[in-house]
């Protein structure tokens, strides 16, 4: 495929998916951890501005100077960030504007690549395409925890959604034999540093379950009363619950003692077939802990992983985000991209439902910290 | 003017001030003092339907069901309310929605009234057309934070504005003999009943100025140091100077040593000759001791308002926000309306540029916290 | 009296009061606005030395320069001051080292006293009396909280207290008539800068209470629901209950559905006969909305108050706390002491059991914000 | 050793530690991570009476059932706990009352020893020494801490303090081959059930230094900017450092451009030859970043331990604090000791000069979140 074609389909997804909103939904941060739609379509628009078109395509003016101001994020070498809860509070630029510097940048990118790529900027248009198949996971995230947090429960869309590919599987449990295995990417296509350096570890034998754990036996976990019983839980954990008043799965209502679920569809009946998701790694360990078991490692789920289906939900990871011997961070604002992040977070291995066509790998390296559930998240048993 | 009229023209004059906003202006709540403009469309409806349509129009059916619990604010007789810091985090229902609501509420109430009112129903309706005028003030506050807090600065119109009535007036003392003076409002018209019963006050004798304090004068104040020096200020003004890290009244900003002002025509150099506008009682009073002078009390200032000119800014006073004596709360959710709030508020007198013609008179007694500058906001001295 | 006797006794007071305390008792600050008892035995000790000794006392080693830093209050004139809540975390100096800085201030004093003073010193000797005699009161309202806030409930004495003075008056409505009257102090000797001038206001008539409301009659207001009912409070009073989860006074444990109430005796049931005590202004005024009546005002209360008993509790008036006409601030760090706090503070009148011997008259105005209820506070009703 | 001389030393040891202190230090909590030494003394009794004398102990009285209470601490199979930030606003019991506890278990324990122990209480009596040697070193940082925010600095002792034995060490670096090496306690004496199972690991290579990074070589990157420069640090990490105003190691004060730091012995000149101490896992890790070197993993430290002289300082690591393989949590309430607290904390290694005689062994696993750094911790380069 042509690299102005994978720009192309990328950069439409995007928009697609934001498709069914209204103008009112690009707007508002219910939480912190959730950035308004029109900020994921400026802010990957930005990427591609700041990091190609500014230094490196020949008499390009950018859309608006103070645009790096309100789509910057996390990167602290390219000046003064807005503060991230602040997004929410922003009106200007309109969503018609930023679908203009969309427009804007994506001529300036045409005319770019029709021009070819060395091989510097082929790796960093390769990161912004990554980005932005990131963002439009996070986009399903952030509409669903916008809508989904509306006291009219709005539908994202009554017809089939990304949603209905979650399914049960067969309940197994696979061996892994212990000894010396082989971690990390090996191929020679984009991956992100996290994933590097290729290197070995040892381990001591273990048994994976093929199934993700369902909604059928996550209710029999509130029904244990497990969400009342500090025996279950981490410290950190116990507290989340105690402060949160955490009694289910983020979107699960319990109206007049049934289990409604909000999905992109609307309020419905939990389905008990389906994978549990929206869970937290306090939750995931907590089932764990009570059923019996433990989560995977993230070398555990790796070596396992093609023995069993994955991608429907990110799954949790007994493994603490780290770097793999020899981990160094690239230089300048790219650097920033994931070392950073290494500390308090915890791994998730797999896929999810909202994940991008072509952003998935078995060693794929998903992070999040240990009490956040709005993304599609889920649970696989170890023994 | 028949009340259809009068009910038209109130409507309308709401709409008129937001058709200058971006679909996106209407949704944001940048702090948990403004609400979003979307909001103030459907409160104010809300009220009409909840209190008229609802209990007194034959056959009316609600809109929508849920509206109350999204448009209701602090009426705590009528069901859950949205907790206050929220409304920002809802993009339903639409703003088109909610023209939609009004227009639906509007009919309903264009029947009703051509049936006529009873004499309950009007003291109803009047408070209804009175508390959309409030709510039409609070539009100009909200939407003028909105803006002038976004980092791009947009102006609400290129046109001439309501702060084009800014004016400044000549210097005089006006002496207020000692005596006693009646208080409160003694007519038949509409009044709030914050403004009754009408009573005797006994003042000690004053001096009260002719002019608002300047945007020149405050910065003589500023110049000074007086935003570090705690000897001009209530403990708690200087807590709050310290913990905000305020250095001059909202909306300026100073630019390579020049003072500019975010106005609703966008980001221009402070007018000098402009009243000072935008400042929290405790920068009112801080003013007021350092050119040794004091606040008026809300007796004086009501004794003395048909000598001045008055309404360009609502002028803080040194009076607390009490019952008059003889006041008594009116039975069930109208009797929420003032009494609740009487304890840790200051009294405001006057009227500002922001407010709805024929919904000024000089026993009118605004009221809010100390610390709070979002309003049209002034100062007068009296010696 | 001479000066040195009224001095001693004054001192001397400070220390009974202490003087069945364990010196773990001295150290600790369980809420920012309790003071350990050792930092208001530093505190008022600090005075003498700051404003007397060392400007005026020839010779005057100071015992420690870094007290100033300890015991400094709210004098922003003096120095860095430790920030309030940090109080309770200094376990330096010790008690025995707040003894002996006593004991050597009281000995400079001795020998200053014993030249004689100044007008202008002995102006500052008296505040510093009347200081050290709000300090005791103080000292009794910390000690009960920080006791009566111990899982053990140490009882302070096992013999008879100050509380024991709490008793039941006859009930009747006293008549105040419509007119003129003056208010404030008029005689010579030592006041607070807040009772003067002494000024003319125009009440207009009233009744008030001669008894104050009972624990018998609270009992009543909690029984019929009202700390569950927002009809009967501000809306700040509102939110203070349900963010406080208040259900009862402060001290009030309802063990098996009976009431008891932390004394200095310890833990005993509640007294009915007794008047209601340690409750908020919120309270208070809830419970007179409730029962059909008011608060009366500052000023009706001084009117009124030598034809009824007063001087066992403070008690809350609807006034709030602001300068009389013709009040001016006193220069430098003694005119800190009240101006700067007339915002936001609900006025009390009358004494306590706890207040200290000659330090009470019928024109004092105690403040305080209107969530307190520390304090020894009750509620006298009028209509 | 006999049981009975084991525990008298350990006893004894624990009140040796604060003999040095005033009534007053046993008392304050300046932080919550911080408790008061009076509730070190106390909870390391409660530990011996709960598990052993009450439940095992013939007819044994406890000394107070309240003090259950009062000196749980994250026990939550207890019973109610106070929250620990309560702690330090306890006055009662007195010191005195907490030593006459000691002395009533001691003499409790003396005879229950006295009898002999089965398996079963013995390995509880071990934990209860090992557990009162925790918190020894505990009441070092605590008291540290306590004197050390005292603006009076008072010191520990002007004797000769554990802080002395803080020396250099020789530079090198220590190669320590790829390949599988064994980890975790593999003796039969006490261990912590953290350091078990005793299971293979894969190293890939890596170099140590002998030498602990020294308060000379941290005075370099003060110098070169580096806590005003994001580039080294974690995300959280610079949050950290902003939201604290963080500018050097904890303790250290810049008095007029030379670097003094709080210690045992009062406030002293920075000792350059000493190993930088009282750093946070962020500031290890931002040094080690800027110097162009890694933290060791918890393994290449156990692996080249024997090489290198530890023991001075708690030793960052890289490791996330985990399971190891085959660990599982102890029944009851013994088994909430260390499972609970791992997630987003990391492993620190070796000891420090305030850890108790015969408490350390190279597989010991300590363990704090990555902001505290009130503990003797440093930091070890690795490459």
């Amino acid at each position: 495929m042509s690299l102005l074609d994978q720009y192309a389909i990328t950069r439409a997804l995007t928009e697609k998916i934001c498709s069914a909103l209204e103008k009112e939904d690009y707007v508002v941060q219910p939480v912190a951890d959730v950035s308004p739609p029109k900020w994921h379509l400026g802010h990957t628009t930005w990427f591609f501005e700041t990091f190609l078109l500014i230094p490196h395509a020949v008499a390009y003016q950018p859309f608006n100077t103070d645009y790096n101001y309100v789509f910057n994020s996390y990167y602290e070498t390219i000046g003064a960030r807005v503060i991230r809860t602040d997004r929410g509070n922003l009106s200007r630029p309109t969503v018609d504007d930023v679908y203009k510097y969309r427009a804007y940048v994506d001529k300036g990118m045409a005319h770019l690549l029709s021009c070819g790529l060395s091989n510097e900027l082929l790796e960093i248009f390769t990161l912004g395409i990554n980005h932005e198949q990131q963002h439009q996971e996070l986009l399903w995230y952030d509409i669903k925890y916008i809508l989904g947090h509306n006291p009219l429960f709005p539908a994202y869309s009554h017809e089939k959604t990304i949603e209905d590919g979650l399914k049960h599987a067969e309940k197994d449990w696979l061996v892994i034999p212990e000894g010396i295995y082989e971690m990390g990417y090996k191929g020679s296509d984009f991956t992100f540093d996290n994933e590097l350096g290729r290197h070995k570890v040892y381990l001591n034998g273990a048994s994976i379950s093929t199934e993700l754990v369902t909604n059928r036996e996550f209710k029999e976990f509130i029904d244990a009363g497990c969400y009342t019983d500090f025996n279950y839980w981490h410290a950190e954990g116990w507290d989340w619950v105690k402060t949160n008043n955490i009694r289910s799965p983020l979107y699960w209502h319990n109206v007049d003692g049934i289990w409604f679920n909000y999905s992109l569809g609307g309020l419905v009946p939990v389905k008990d077939d389906q994978p549990v998701s929206h869970i937290s790694f306090y939750e995931a360990w907590a089932y764990a802990q009570w059923s019996g078991h433990r989560l995977p490692t993230e070398f555990e789920w790796e070596v396992a992983s093609d023995k069993f289906e994955w991608g429907q939900l990110w799954e949790w990871t007994e493994s603490a985000y780290l770097p793999y011997p020899g981990f160094s961070k690239a230089p300048g604002a790219i650097g920033e991209y994931n070392g950073k992040f290494m500390v308090n977070q915890k791994v998730l291995r797999g896929a999810s439902v909202a994940t991008s066509p072509n952003h998935s790998r078995n060693t794929y390296r998903n992070f999040f910290h240990p009490h956040l559930r709005w993304m599609y998240s889920g649970l696989r048993l170890a023994k």
